[in-house]
């Protein structure tokens, strides 16, 4: 069958499921509607797939291998053998096969009952290389062709998301992949100045983006709140302005040479000229106001920028960025320039005097005029530059990249003019959105007004992790799943569009990412038990299930978070999008168009838990201070949770409740809607859509 | 109060802690009894306690700093600093406080309300080092007060154990510790020979060991299946020797600093002249028989051992030591010189010519020549030689360290022979046995029929974390928490002895340890997520409750384990010891001797629980295929269970059952005693005692 993602028959399928985790005491919703028959986990969805008839069995006896006699000429196998040599381990862990192949050591050509993987060249780390392969299971093997390894690498991504087992055993299903990126960009941001993040933290967030076929890793290394790689150079830079928190450049070389290990390039971002306390407090003259600098603890857009007229500062910044055009092989260079407040450039005599001097009308012309001699430092050490939105100006070559963190309109912009550009409007995770909202943000939607040549220039997108709110501790569940929406946006054709069915494979994907050390489903109970100081969670971890974070910019609005505030509360511990709530609110729009009495019989499980759990919860808010901000949210949750149980007995009931019903009803809701402990119910909506329904449809 | 560690009054207790967890659907043993009134979670216990009334209530102005109005000489706060800036991370972490001060940033001497330290100069990463301190919280604040900074840093963990709640928030309870360790060598070995453990496994562990007071790390660094440590001079040997599996120089040097941050020494060894495999690969000419060699990939005592009569090893040898003593700081340098097979010695006429040209009468005179040999190349590069057991052999300097893993004779030998020593026998985390075996295994016991200064030879000992059954996603749960035990019991004083109040105090530290980034009590969910392919592992977890991995190197007889085996079944998500099985044991022993009802009632909701499991459990295994062979101890442990009942019922009844009952039970209790799935059912004993109790003892 070609068409493998049809919708799941959630209706009947998740019923049963419920009754079957009822039984165990399991959150009913937390495991997930199964698959649909005929459906795959795939994600991204490939371009083009047809399931078959049939397995390819795998056994003891499993061998993969470089199809052709001939060793390939020396150094062109090293990637492919190495990602072939991590696909067996992970079949080995998943099957807990003992595999008899030594997978690590030289593997010889695979007989043609293995996984046989074929490619023409090795692929360059560069926007625009090949990253296509086809894939073809039958009964006999696996063979894998692509045009690059960085293709097969893509390749036996997917294929170990084809492992399946039945009662005999594991297999691949037979099948016929033939895939290709619709974008060649598919970034995500780690922003490791506002909370630095170690490399362990980079890798596995290297192995999470390759399994779902991301390409660039965006590391945005400085900030006002640290400097974070060395410079052998300037290394008072690092040493001032980093508390001992930064990236050493072995450490760099040794994300790089991960990252191309995994086809995945490593662009390096320097926020200049603002967003750079951290500069100053090592170089206090080169801002634009006198110093000392102190490191930035709290949040926000500080006035510290370079200051423009100083002409020091340039051969301050050829010599740095020749040193980092030295360390860092991608041909692009991330400058930032982004947010420059101002305050200090209107404040200072020199920058006047120098701007009416130069015929610098205002500060984004005197921007305009830094980056203009930013670029030819770059050219000189071959980097091409990319920034953000505030860039695009007047003078620039068209082979800058324009990042648009403001919003699509630039994108066309930049294109009109012949700019490339990537898009981060949309996919900042950091803001705690729901992965749809990312998902069906395409950054050429099908009413986009470019011509074909113009959306060529839109090279991708990427997932931006800003850092304000995350420490090592909770940045993977703030990236994680939801950041495989993004890259399934990102990779796969753009009819690819069924929210619903994103969501049931976020299910699966985000239990596989696991496998590259990934802490985004471990780390919210670990957090949960540091805060009651002992073993006993699960009412917590019921009650997380309704709760999200604020969204957006409104969790900085409940205190002054700094850098050295604890991320350790409840909020923390929760996802940034709750999947139970997710389908529960799927599972209640299923039974208003349905009425079906074995779907209300699943919500009325689900609620009947979440509103037995406020007793629950008293306790352990009773014994640990740290939680008693949320027993706000868990009396809520208990509250509505009985409306949403009423509101189905009279839907029942075939019986219409009166406006004045209705009315009272959606005061609690509203109530329950508010703020507490820096996150608030995910549920209330859904719960209010069957209050809405009460008011006339009757069975 | 002076005697912290009174026994618990668990019965009753216990009782209520069940009928309350036994409503969320949590594991009743599993969160353990609650702290028993006036003891304290202290692990290790401090050499001396006086708790007192009062409590030091901490907010958010809680500030920590030097004692003392001039600021200390440059270089020797520094330790310290980071130490107290740790600290308060983690306060904050636990306590979810906004702390006010910037303590990232210089601190400045505590006021008298906050937490103050002082020490008189920075302590010495050397055996025998003063680590003592005196630990005094009053009302007002906390006074810490130690020779060396490296007592400061023992002094703030113990401090971090004292952190408690209550209705009115969090605080310190006024208390005097005097505390000072028991043995001077408090070890934990790591072994990245046979399982490569990167840097970040190193580092969470070094926390660990932290937490826990220990300070000696072991590497080692050097197996028969990989060569782990880069060589600048010979770097074929990393090259070839390790599958690019191995520590750069720069992550040698970040391991060493972050120990010296934590006041752990970090010492290597090279384990020659047998279990050196690896290095053959490289350089097969130094080994004792022709190659070629390949890394090897099984485990057990391998033939290949150095030439010790080819005179071209010995240049070698120095040239490599060199280097290697030039990157560890460490006055002592382990060579191994364990298990000489001797096979290749015998089958080499020119080493036989040789030792017949010596007068070297045996291979055992051989090995002594080439250590007298290394000695030598040791001496010159300033490093003392540590050696296992093999190593003691007349002719040898007493300032060498003889490191016993065959047993307490060594120790005893060699301290009456005037050799300083370091016991291991005993500590060998990697078999999977109790915690009590590690805990009451001393060093020193009370009938040591050594004099008192041939005692202070005995310089302490080490927990060896053998990897041939452990990954870095396995290794944390198997050195964690029982290792603590062994902390324990090199640090306190030999009279803490109490093994129900140190399993006690197991659980809240295993919990605490999370915070060093440990992985022990989250990985082993993901390993069951990753069986079973879903979020649905309850019915596994409480299994896994009641099974051990088999003990000894009875798991080596079940499979031919290599160093690419899957180490991701059932077996591998169980913990060494199942503290919840521990407590079964512990509350069938308090029932029996009591006969009181309420335990009675506690242990049948236990048993229950497990025999009902069997039926969730089926369901799992028929889908997974990697889970099949977990179905004996599942239906062992539901059998085996309802025996438990039955007795039960029977002593209620005061009803003693006939002889055949008994042995037809003890049957099915044997059966179940049977291994399954390279593991074992570890609560058959304490159910054995139930029936046992049958026979005739009647209320």
């Amino acid at each position: 069958m070609a068409q493998q993602f049809s919708r799941p028959r959630a209706g009947l399928i998740l019923a049963l499921a419920v009754l079957a985790l009822g039984a165990v005491g399991e959150a009913p919703l937390l495991a997930g509607p199964p698959r649909p028959d005929g459906a795959l986990d795939l994600m991204p969805a490939p371009a083009s797939v047809t399931l078959r008839d049939g397995r390819f069995r795998i056994d003891e006896g499993l061998t993969i291998g470089r199809e052709g006699a001939a060793p390939p000429p020396a150094g062109t196998d090293e990637r492919a053998f190495k990602a072939a040599a991590r696909f067996m381990s992970r079949v080995s862990g998943r099957t807990g096969l003992f595999l008899k192949q030594d997978y690590l050591a030289a593997q010889p050509a695979a007989a043609e009952s293995g996984i046989r993987y074929v490619f023409e060249r090795p692929g360059r780390l560069l926007p625009n290389e090949d990253e296509s392969y086809t894939l073809t299971v039958d009964p006999s093997g696996v063979l894998l062709d692509a045009e690059t390894d960085i293709g097969i690498l893509r390749g036996l991504e997917t294929l170990l998301q084809l492992l399946s087992a039945d009662e005999k055993g594991y297999y691949f299903p037979c099948i016929s992949i033939s895939d290709k990126p619709r974008f060649t960009w598919r970034g995500l941001l780690i922003d490791v100045g506002r909370h630095f993040h170690p490399i362990e933290v980079i890798k596995r967030n290297l192995d999470g983006m390759a399994a779902v076929k991301m390409n660039v890793l965006h590391l945005h290394l400085t900030e006002d709140q640290g400097f974070r790689i060395e410079s052998k150079v300037f290394p008072r830079l690092h040493e001032l302005g980093s508390d001992g928190l930064y990236f050493t450049q072995a450490q760099i070389r040794d994300i790089i040479d991960y990252a191309a290990d995994r086809g995945i390039r490593v662009m390096p971002e320097f926020d200049i000229p603002g967003h750079s306390t951290s500069w100053f407090v090592a170089y206090p003259e080169f801002a634009s106001a006198p110093g000392p600098y102190a490191i930035e603890r709290k949040f926000g857009v500080f006035g510290p920028a370079f200051n423009p007229a100083n002409e020091r500062i340039y051969p301050f910044f050829d010599a740095f960025f020749k040193e980092m055009a030295g360390l860092f092989p991608d041909p692009y260079l991330h400058i930032g320039g982004d947010e420059v407040e101002g305050h200090q450039w209107d404040a200072n005599p020199a920058i006047q005097a120098f701007k009416k001097k130069n015929g610098l009308a205002d500060n984004n012309a005197l921007q305009a005029f830094f980056n203009q001699r930013l670029l030819k430092i770059l050219a000189k050490h071959g980097k091409k530059m990319v920034g953000w939105d505030e860039i695009f100006q007047p003078g620039l070559p068209t082979d800058i990249v324009i990042h648009s963190w403001r919003g699509p309109k630039s994108l066309i912009e930049a294109a009109g003019k012949g700019y490339q550009s990537v898009l981060s409007n949309g996919y900042y995770i950091d803001l705690c959105q729901p992965a749809e909202a990312h998902y069906l943000n395409d950054p050429l939607p099908a009413d986009s007004p470019l011509d074909e040549t113009r959306k060529s220039l839109v090279l991708g997108g990427e997932a931006t992790m800003w850092s304000e709110l995350v420490t090592s501790e909770t940045i993977d569940s703030r990236i994680w799943p939801r950041t495989a929406a993004i890259a399934e946006r990102l990779w796969s054709p753009a009819s690819v569009r069924s929210v619903e069915d994103m969501y049931r494979r976020l299910g699966p994907i985000s239990l596989a990412l696991e496998e590259s050390g990934l802490l985004h489903l471990k780390n919210p109970d670990m957090l949960l038990r540091r805060l009651v100081q002992g073993p006993r969670i699960r009412p917590l971890k019921v009650l997380a299930e309704a709760v999200e974070p604020l969204e957006g910019y409104n969790r900085h609005g409940q205190a002054v978070y700094t850098s050295l505030s604890p991320f350790t509360r409840f909020v923390d511990a929760c996802a940034p999008e709750s999947l139970p709530a997710v389908r529960f609110g799927f599972e209640v729009e299923r039974f208003l168009a349905a009425k079906d009495p074995r779907i209300a019989e699943g919500l009325r499980r689900v609620l009947a838990r979440w509103k037995d759990n406020h007793a629950l919860v008293l306790p352990l808010v009773a014994s640990s201070p740290a939680l008693r901000e949320i027993e706000p949210l868990s009396f809520g949750l208990a509250r509505i949770s009985g409306i949403g149980l009423e509101a189905l007995d009279a839907l029942a009931k075939g019986e219409p409740r009166p406006a004045a019903w209705i009315t009272e009803k959606n005061g609690i809701l509203d109530e329950a809607a508010k703020p507490a402990a820096h996150a608030e119910l995910a549920v209330v909506k859904a719960i209010g859509r069957l209050v809405e329904a009460c008011a006339g449809q009757a069975r």
